[in-house]
């Protein structure tokens, strides 16, 4: 979460009462919508090194992450539904529905084993993220972000123990959000190559960042952000590219409210400016010349755990639409039929198609999850044609549950449209439809490349 | 098989030197062009008793089974590939086929281990289906049969033992096909409710058998056919159903070359005839009055079975077309281009769509499969909804390449137009998606109704 | 447009400077979020004489009709462009934009010539609609209705002619808007057939209409609105239907803001509540007995005129997306790629599926209203078919350039996601696509069965 | 028609009695399938001056086309729907079926009114080619190609006069059919650019032509055969390309009996292997350097004729399909129903589907043929949006009735199976849906390029 600058053992005391810290310091930065643009209200005179030593001196938090409870999944898909409505409008950060998440354990549910986490695997995090999403999926894909930074980190550390133990300590003690913020402007995604304009210019035991990411989920209430960055290179060092670890009290760091879209508007997909951000020299993960491009592009367990865990997100809004069509259905009685719409054939098989989309989808996301988890590689590779199929089969049920409703889904009294909108980000999620279709193309052909001098194809007759 | 009546383990002697039982009573029977319709060479001074009872002194055969081999799928796959487009072009029974699925104990992979088989499972099942699918779907569907009606015998006995038995010893010495006649001309299929027309008349140690079949898949092959039918009710004696255990070799049984399909042409799903067949009194399973229709609606893991093997199976079909198509994508050089269309981004993609649809295919049968083997209702239930997807699946992927291909798609000198003609027969097979679509609807609105009480979901807001 | 009652012919008086008169009154009425129900601030010791006949006095009026003038059009959509967003978001009424249509004298286009007007058919009408809806789809929807309901008296006076003169000379004067008032909440859509449950009660020389109206689009800027009612039967009188043309400055008439829809927003579709509005007693279109039904329904030059024009007003939509995004690919160079996206062949040949299906739109609407216009009654059959096709095309074409555009197209900052949410809304109109496919596939049918008994069909070979 | 060399005012006399002469031709040339490649019987020893200058001798023939008689249309349908199965089934050229069309005045509906013709425009042969399309399509695709050959000829003289009065004088006598060859093995289609492999080479008063072209539709029954080759240069000679007019009675001619496509079969589009056929030096058309290419590719009213009127063919064979599905529903009534198909709303709605498709499709290839005839150049442009866009409709709409109709549709004892392996054939004629799509998108992109500096699309927010 944010902090101000300066206070950051302190920050619990600057807080309002009776909110939590997210909101709290979402309603100082983000209040009028007369000044766009927010700005940190760092003391300019603090140092980097006073600022980020004091953050080392945390002794007196709760040791125990909170239990990961799946049985409140249902009841806590209900809470977050209640408040999503609200949130949709405001475009406003859901800091209680995450402390929700945060109080069923869900959001350590990845934290490994050796670290006194659940240690859940991917299928696991697939269930949860469905019924968040089902809930409300802004809650869900910022919960998804940290769960996925986790997991990571126990199939492969790359933290620095110290700083990964401060998180946890965090975590134990509250909502801990942390999320890798990549994209930027002039570059488009990294995933698709190239250098981050960002830089990392080293200045005694720091790294001072700045640059601009776009699109940093849930950046309001960050506790970490993975600044993906470039070292200036100084005598004879080379480039190198890597995760900077940042507190998200650091100064220097602004969160610019940009993020105005037509769905997932909790989301708080914001910018994120860095003017001169402290790091410590050792918080950063991955750091590596881009010939090796390990921090350019994840891992591919690391891209299936992405592919697969929202597009169960995304799969529980499409979940969240059809148990709003088929209530509707059961309630809505025309005079001239005089008996609810469910019983008409019409509309039963119009039901089927988007349960069967469901249930495809559902499936399958579940069963390369499982595969993932056992260390199936060709599971792994799969993930984004999962992604593929699964998203179109959630964005076309919905659109076919307004089809059915008409007036009755496009209107805000209901919440089939805020369905539909959140459910149309699916799609620009990494993998795009476009990279995985291209990427699944060459690998079959590729395949048959190799077998196609000893079995001709083309002359198989009839 | 069919054999001529009365000469049942005389066979090999009336066959044609050089061909296969099958083909040659094929040959006898359907010759003429100008003959459509045959007619059995029994006897007609052949009482029933004498026929029948001849057929149960069979004792010098092999006893064991042989062994099931998954490694020959590969080499399987590519000998029925290279028959596959003769036995099209000709419609003739693919008997040779047969007798290699048979070598590898794939015709009797789900023969229960406690009857010495090896008790595969509908996972292994639904492999072995898509790789003899990829070779011939029409040897595929043969077998498929056959391996239905050996998986519900080891699930559920059903048959008397002696007559069980005896088709276990005659599939050890060679293949040995049973499938299931249902459909009739009056009544579509019975699935959908409704008495078979035909008719089983009690006369002494026998029942008569008097009807007609439809789309009996392999009927010149087959060794065994249960024809569903009534009995005749006699004094008091209710009316009930059952299937009746016919052996091909009865007098009365007429094979008549109906079949004229534009795909699975080597399927010869051709009508059956009886007239009077003798059944001996205890050759039937289920029977039981109408009103309980466990014979009228086969149970739901029966039912699963077929959706997730046939479903497999066409996704073979469409497997081999990806494989083609990928093969001419690599050898087609244009002259303006100078390089293989496989180079092309726009080809590329368009395979990814292809790869993506069937992986996801795939993996849901397989995964739903895999569930049933484990006893899972869920995935019984669910089955259905593979096919409709797994078979949309299949069919678009092979009009895709067909769209892609052109003229080069639409020739008999490639096979990719074979392809397309077997794969939309998919649809025919029950579970049929209007049935699917309807059944799941009806379950998805139903799960709402019992909670929509307590949860009135047409309040929720924005 | 609604006015204060009991001033009528004084309502400039009241109009606050420098706004126009809807824009004023909308002010006046549903200034409060925290009161979503408003009221008419009727004078309650008003009578229905008095107020009603005031407004005959109307003598000093300009009484001519702004000239149509088609060459503005493509001004007048970026004038309506312009304002289009901040409307969206507000969900206010676009008056100014009504009044710019008004003055290009396409408000009354199709006022016949023999009552001075242009007497524009359903072709040019089609042609105004596309332009308006590319600019602010809804100005487009409340002129539209303005122009049906003077090109439906054009075509077949029903209209009082003194009334109807009256509307003419306030149309001469300034935008006049007409709406006709059909949807219940009781009912769904009358069309689908019913009586009304509004209800006009005899009182004197006065019909009291009393009722509920829903989706009455524009409703806070009407001039008249057809109220579709039933008489409440006298002594030996039968119930009878018709439109009642009710002045919106009446008593007892009071718009509730209950329009709050994702697309269309600005379109006011809100609900009328008709409390004992006094209607003089000849002020009523095609009041008869409802066997007769020619009330409850249509006539086919109307709904061909409906849906043909609501159609082409949707491809305006459609038509302002594509330009967004040919403009976007133009404008839009990746850092990689060096190039703007326009020149990738994926994003022409992208370009070009939705270029096409709009162009094949198009086209089929112009041709078959052309075809309206010079009688054809096939061509007034098949309205209900293009809009199906163009409402899909219209649709498909805008989700097609939210796929390709991400982000970018998902942004509030961008108009892509408006022209989206607004294109949805085309479903709801009447015809509704399950009507007519139901309607087509009869129509299909009852042509064969007439020819079949000479032409037996299933029964051709091969 | 193809004739034996040397004998073309014979011919009658070595045909078989009882057989056309094309039927004759046929048989004796491609009687064994054990004789796949076929050869001409000329006589080696003849020169080119005796063979070709005989076939100028012919001076008795009828003057007068046949008269055109739209009013045949139906009953011509039905004639050649009753022959197409048998035509089909054998891939047998439909001889009888183009006599018919030759005697309704149909062959020449395009010839000019200067020449004695009707001078159809493009509306009138759309309405022939659907008409035609919907009895056989294998007539209707060699009838189509000799109308654009006399459409083109119409608008743009550009045969030499005398040759051109010869086929008139020949079209008089009987049907003479033409066609363009185009397509070589190492080309692709010259549409896309390239030369042509087939050389003219200048041997005294003749051009001598060596090559082989694919897919010449009704090669084995044409009269004329446009060659388009390019010139072997001489000293100081360009290289030129060019359409040479062939007699196909020619020495060195040789029809290969190479196509055995899944639809279409009827059409016999071979191979033709030219090897130093003869041409008299005059008979060539629009001989030009390449660079101008106005040979190879066609102008653009060619293309639109091109276009329009194969789109009308195939709409023309899915309306075969559609009228046959309605029949079929009309007459199945299954045992439970106890009442046609055709009452149930699932099939009228399937069915409303189908007539939606081809109405909108229908009207779409009407409109822009009649807009082609009145000279508008937009309407021209678009003809290929109206293939992409046909040809879709028709294909999605017999797959429909497949879909709709399972084993009944998939049977060779209906028709439907055969009209969707024809209308699979649509896909493949110029210009193809790729190259549509790709021009489409970047004449959309070019119209915005030029505007975009004055209104910058991407500025605008909401």
């Amino acid at each position: 979460m944010l902090r101000p600058p300066g206070s950051a053992s302190a920050a619990p005391i600057t807080t309002p009462p009776g909110t939590g810290p997210p909101r709290a310091h979402h309603s100082v930065r983000h209040t009028a919508a007369a000044a766009p643009r927010t700005t940190t209200t760092a003391d300019a005179t603090a140092t980097p090194e006073t600022l980020v030593t004091s953050t080392t001196d945390r002794t007196h938090r709760p040791t125990a992450l909170p239990p990961l409870d799946l049985d409140r999944l249902p009841a806590l898909t209900a809470a977050l539904a209640a408040r999503a409505p609200a949130h949709d409008r405001d475009a406003s950060f859901p800091a209680e529905g995450v402390a929700l998440v945060h109080e069923a354990g869900l959001l350590t549910a990845t934290v490994a084993t050796r670290h006194g986490g659940p240690g859940a695997g991917l299928a696991d995090t697939a269930r949860i993220l469905r019924a968040l999403g089902a809930g409300d999926p802004a809650v869900a894909l910022v919960a998804a972000m940290t769960l996925f930074v986790h997991a990571a980190e126990a199939r492969t550390p790359g933290w620095p123990a110290t700083v990964y133990g401060d998180l946890l300590a965090e975590s134990a003690a509250g909502p801990a959000l942390v999320n890798a913020l990549r994209v930027e402007p002039e570059l488009g995604s990294p995933i698709r190559g190239g250098l981050p304009a960002t830089t990392a210019r080293r200045d005694g035991g720091h790294w001072l960042l700045t640059g601009r990411k776009m699109y940093s989920t849930g950046a309001i209430g960050l506790s970490r952000m993975l600044v993906f960055a470039r070292t200036e290179p100084g005598d004879g060092e080379p480039v190198r590219v890597g995760s900077f670890i940042v507190r998200t009290d650091s100064p220097g760091l602004t969160v610019e409210p940009t993020w105005d879209h037509v769905g997932l508007r909790a989301s708080r997909s914001d910018d994120v400016v860095l003017d001169s951000v402290p790091v410590p020299a050792d918080d950063v993960i991955g750091l590596t010349e881009p010939g090796d491009t390990p921090g350019a592009r994840p891992d591919p367990v690391t891209g299936a755990w992405n592919a697969l865990g929202l597009t169960a997100l995304y799969l529980g809004v499409a979940g969240a639409a059809r148990d709003w069509l088929t209530g509707f259905l059961h309630e809505r009685v025309p005079t001239a039929l005089g008996a609810p719409l469910a019983t008409l054939p019409r509309f039963q098989s119009a039901v089927g198609e988007i349960e069967t989309a469901l249930i495809g989808a559902d499936t399958l996301v579940d069963a390369l999850a499982a595969r993932v988890d056992a260390g199936d590689p060709e599971a792994v590779e799969q993930a984004g044609v999962a992604k593929v199929l699964g998203t179109r089969a959630a964005i076309t049920a919905v659109d076919q549950a307004l089809t059915l409703t008409g007036n009755h889904g496009l209107t805000h009294a209901n919440p089939l449209q805020r369905h539909y909108r959140d459910v149309l980000c699916s799609r620009v999620h990494t993998p795009q439809d476009d990279s995985v279709l291209t990427a699944t193309g060459r690998a079959a052909l590729a395949r048959r490349c190799t077998s196609a001098a000893s079995n001709p194809p083309a002359s198989k007759g009839n």
